[in-house]
């Protein structure tokens, strides 16, 4: 830590700490500079810092102030989706969604696409470009239906992170977790069953069950423990429930890691009911904290797991590799994938088995972690910034993507509509549930590096969604703005 | 044509029209040269040209003599399958031909590998090394769920030639023309379904149409006009028929292109009792003759036909890039595609779209149809001298796959099991049956170039055969090998 930075550090505390009062003015640069004896510049770039991280606000020819608080918006209560099987619809806004990456001026805030900018993911292209010229007839040929060996066996060494005791033949490769999901979900259950679900869930997963005409009943869900077990056990009691989809690391959209306990808890529940997990770990190793969350595949000794996930979101979606670890169910996935695609691209397994084996990945993994955990503090500081009061912010545990609630009956469908003429695109929260839920929330994507661009689009969106608070009498209060008045800041936009 | 090519079709036209007997001394080389007035080499390239067509047979120390005439051997009659709806099995059969893929020493004859190794494809390669280099962030992104624009438009151009009248926005990017198969079944059919299918029929659709629980009724099929009208319209008026899925050009397995007015009278049929057509056209571009067969698709009016096809056959299948032109039934297709994958490798449809742009695929086009032909003579006259009479062939018009039938109640299964230990695979015919028929017949691929290897695999194959049949006295007639014996010729092996 440099000088500077520990000066930081040391204001910043003493902010917390309330030795300097919200609005209070802060020393002066020449002030604090005697005081702890460095140099102008030093206490001028811890200031700039602090500033940076919104904690104090300069004033034109007055100094720094310390910058008037907004309470933290408070985490979304546990979800109250409908407690019986519905058939689910919301292809429209799916196809809706998909299509705003044909727009290349659209700012893509509802996406769920990763950053595939990092310099610790260059080393791909070489890779890319070195299996063209090394002519290995392998990337022109069937692929074998279990996927490319070297691959299967990387992964199998990856999950040893996530507790798994895998080899190469417990895996069968697929384009993208996508198809993982797909074929899983597929080799578990006919036409009519029923499948419970979090909820909110995964628009892809939703719309699988969908097209196999699976009914799914939305569990309630807590944004920081995970579906609840309480209500599933019910749900198991009344209902005839073959399967359980669960995304418990990072969760897809709560960002939740549901403790291990619960983990063990829910498979213990799945056990008692002889039900399969589909558990989609695609955002797992993006998870904050390290070493990453365990699997629930890891706890799972008869086999009923079917653990799904990719290199769509750490490495690029572009490259459709993903995989599945089917347990008992391995033939009947092993059969669905060959109706499903026959094999998967040969070329593009290679290059991620090539990007692992030379030591790129974990570099690239934990640089990748750092990045969104950093875009996450940033935008979620910035989002409270423009936003309302009386929302409810989640406080994702990896990946990255941000939930917002806010009141009822707040339409985010329409918000989006608005939002177009600004090229500004968000996943609406009626995508995550079968049963209409959530037309008042939306998910939003910082997976992209924080810009003036990105700041403007939060600012548009919190201009939106305080007039659509204002219009709608159910929703607005007249301090439904609260502190963010005083709270704005007039700096800079962006940084 | 050379001096000698000249030559050696002159001799060959004195064979043919028996002024030279079967058996009888052909002149020397010296008498040749001077009747015709060309050198003594002249007349031994001739001469070993047609040795190479098997047309003469060389005599240690006594010349040349007219090779011994083997009758050709029928075409397989019109098949006759099972006239009900039936249940679909043979996974194990399935995942036995594709579990061959994994050994190396296994001479696959029963694949439907293409050959890659032809120099019109090398451009391919420098194609995926650019990509590499360029660093085109859309190679690492989410495709859009219709495809890569570019590449539909190339394929759109491409499909001209098969008569279609189609534009980027009615195609659909698939992985690989399985993926097309599969979701054009899914988007039109729901489980318990009936769909027609020619008999025999391709193992994949097979497998695809059992995946969903949808029954197969297989309609008898003749090895030159394709698919019984007759049958099928008989079908039609006993049972409720969704669809009718269909491989018209360069037909799998059996070869044959459909005439183009029994084409027009299979849309009529299906219009007639408003049932959709899966087009599998995957072999189309494959055809000897040229311009290549029309496709059903290009004479629909009311977009009933699902065109489904790929490049694995005409490129190389690692590259996993299919496409189909759903019709009437887009959106339910490019549903059905986004739960089934999501979206599609960009890669690959990059370097593809790129390799067509830059002119290399008619020519390479050009050079497999001629190969495969090469290939189909060669490997056909082999197969008639080491195979036992009473065998019946196909003749097929493209593509690169022969059909043999032998008499029941030979078994191919067996037949498959005792091959293992030579290193050779077959396609066995109750693959491409779901009711168990053609037990008695093999899929043979003339794909790769002819060697000694594979007339070696091709003799052990013969006796293998040979041998079933004489263990077998249903099938065993005294005259089982007919003038194959005298027919066999002696000469080194292969060429």
């Amino acid at each position: 830590m440099t000088r500077y930075q520990r000066l930081a550090e040391l204001l910043a505390q003493r902010i917390e700490q309330g030795l300097y009062q919200a609005g209070e003015r802060l020393p002066s640069v020449r002030t604090l500079s005697g005081e702890h004896g460095v140099s102008i510049s030093t206490v001028q770039q811890a200031y700039y810092l602090l500033e940076e991280k919104q904690l104090i606000t300069p004033q034109p020819r007055s100094g720094y102030f310390v910058t008037p608080r907004k309470a933290a918006p408070p985490l979304p209560p546990i979800t109250r989706p409908v407690q019986r099987p519905v058939e689910i619809t919301q292809w429209d806004a799916v196809m809706d969604l998909l299509n705003a990456r044909l727009d290349k001026d659209m700012l893509q805030l509802g996406s769920g696409m990763p950053c595939i900018d990092a310099p610790t993911l260059k080393p791909l292209w070489k890779i890319i470009s070195r299996l063209g010229q090394q002519q290995d007839p392998r990337l022109l040929s069937y692929d074998n239906l279990y996927g490319v060996p070297e691959l299967r066996e990387q992964v199998a060494r990856l999950m040893i992170d996530s507790g798994c005791q895998l080899t190469a033949d417990d895996i069968v490769i697929t384009t993208g977790c996508h198809e993982a999901l797909s074929v899983s979900i597929r080799a578990i259950c006919q036409p009519g069953d029923i499948i419970a679900v979090e909820s909110p869930a995964f628009h892809g997963t939703m719309q699988t069950l969908r097209g196999f005409g699976i009914r799914a009943i939305e569990i309630p869900t807590d944004s920081v423990t995970g579906i609840s077990l309480e209500a599933l056990e019910l749900a198991f009691e009344q209902w005839p429930i073959n399967a359980v989809v669960v995304v418990p690391n990072c969760n897809n959209p709560l960002g939740f890691v549901m403790p291990a306990q619960r983990k063990q808890a829910l498979l213990t529940l799945a056990q008692r009911f002889d039900a399969a997990i589909i558990e989609d770990d695609v955002y797992g190793e993006l998870a904050f904290e390290y070493p990453r969350p365990i699997t629930i595949k890891s706890l799972d000794m008869d086999g009923r797991v079917l653990l799904c996930s990719s290199f769509s979101k750490t490495l690029a979606p572009g490259l459709r590799v993903g995989w599945v670890a089917p347990g008992r169910y391995f033939d009947r996935v092993l059969h669905m994938k060959y109706i499903s695609t026959g094999s998967t691209v040969t070329q593009t397994q290679m290059a991620v088995a090539a990007f692992i084996r030379q030591g790129y990945y974990q570099p690239h993994l934990r640089r990748m972690r750092s990045d969104y955990q950093r875009n996450f503090e940033v935008f979620t500081r910035r989002v409270r910034h423009h936003f309302p009061c009386g929302i409810c912010l989640t406080r994702p545990q990896g990946g990255f993507l941000l939930w917002v609630e806010l009141p009822e009956p707040f339409d985010a469908l329409r918000l989006n509509q608005d939002l177009r003429a600004s090229h500004i695109q968000i996943a609406v929260g009626s995508l995550f549930s079968a049963s209409g839920k959530y037309r008042n929330c939306l998910r939003l994507s910082y997976a992209q590096p924080f810009t003036d661009k990105t700041d403007r689009a939060l600012e548009i969106l919190g201009e939106a969604v305080e007039r659509a608070m204002l219009c709608c009498p159910a929703v607005a209060e007249p301090s439904a703005r609260g502190e963010a008045g005083e709270g704005r800041v007039s700096e800079k936009e962006g940084y």
